[in-house]
């Protein structure tokens, strides 16, 4: 099965979400990226229509912007 | 387990985030509220801080905004 991944930059928002999508979908079905930590995986999640993190990408390519964190200028800038 | 609850309004964003959140977390996981056609469960929603819709909201309270379809206003609109 192709995991879900789930985007976020470490803000409060994030971290909060991160529990939640883990406690709902299991943590072994998806993939956490650090974007700030990440910084080679930023383009990746724009190519992928992530606007806004936190956001989760599902298995068939939809994205789930939850909440509202930062913007992927913040993420960058 | 208590239920998560998604609650929508019908709109396009609602059914497609629906379907995500079907997929994720299992159908049998989730209590899927129209507010559009179950309009007395609307300040049950408010009053769990749902604020615009499509939203999820878990088992331990947290609200989770998915996307945006459409504020609570235009929904009791």
């Amino acid at each position: 099965m192709i995991k879900s991944v789930f985007y976020h930059a470490g803000c409060p928002v994030c971290v909060s979400a991160e529990h939640d999508i883990i406690s709902l979908i299991g943590k072994d079905n998806v993939e956490i990226v650090h974007l700030a930590e990440e910084k080679n995986r930023v383009a990746e999640a724009e190519a992928k229509g992530v606007k806004s993190v936190p956001a989760l990408v599902t298995p068939n390519g939809n994205v789930l912007h939850i909440n509202f964190g930062a913007s992927m200028a913040d993420v960058k800038g």
